[in-house]
């Protein structure tokens, strides 16, 4: 069971995840920081590391989520909270979904994320299926397609997530 | 400019993913492979490593991208082609949108995903707006919410992405 964060807590994440934010600009990197916070109250940091790594998958909420998998030992976060300096866009919302984040709040939103010069908008344009043309998805007529569920469903050893 | 593969190419890669998926189901994987194809004919691959490196943003897509920007040296794979053995979920095609992939190609799909007991219908959904109960996103109003951009717009050595 999540327990959704008082408000006052909600408003203390959201502004160490701005000051996070704002120290990854001097740092070089993009101007996003999160904050996922588990039902025991630890807490893990993430800042965008884009352009630092060379990892287009290094969005802040995506960094703090992986940190605390990674120092948890554990793919569920289930029941954790992600804060946000900024209104996640798809990838970081996906990537909260499948690690089970029970809940999510921001602080700017994707108007002002836009305005700064980032993409979301664009990408929450293409999620809504409105225009698919920035990136075709194609599906290929493969035999075999099935062979991994297959030998997915036949594994003993599976581990489910 | 993006140079779409022919069809033989596309299923060759196509293969390969389906064979990385199969063999990743051994080694304790979940049955999901890609391979990233470069413009200039490089290939990196991936496999599905969520339940083994306890990272729920391990997704086979996600794997094969981070290292093939990694491996360049660069989070921009403009041009480059992504090929998933199944149909990628939000996850996945964000991860490309934002590494600027020009196409994506996949075998088997969500439904047959579905069918081996995997979210990405149900996470297609939230992202069709009908029911975002799953995981709620809430906007909090909170002072100084547009440091992190001030601070990006006036940092001279900003690495834009």
């Amino acid at each position: 069971m999540s327990s959704p964060a008082s408000q006052p807590d909600a408003a203390r994440h959201l502004e160490r995840a701005v000051g996070l934010a704002v120290a990854n600009v001097a740092d070089g990197g993009g101007p996003f920081g999160a904050v996922v916070v588990m039902p025991d109250g630890r807490t893990f940091d993430g800042v965008n590391r884009v352009t630092r790594d060379n990892d287009p998958t290094a969005h802040a909420e995506v960094v703090a989520i992986r940190r605390a998998a990674a120092e948890t030992a554990d793919f569920d976060l289930h029941g954790a909270v992600l804060y946000a300096s900024c209104e996640p866009c798809p990838l970081c919302l996906a990537a909260a979904l499948w690690a089970r984040v029970g809940a999510v709040h921001f602080a700017a939103d994707r108007r002002d994320a836009a305005a700064a010069g980032f993409d979301d908008a664009v990408f929450y344009e293409y999620f809504d299926g409105a225009d698919r043309s920035l990136m075709p998805v194609a599906h290929v007529d493969l035999a075999g397609s099935g062979r991994p569920f297959e030998a997915w469903a036949a594994f003993a050893g599976r581990i489910e997530y």
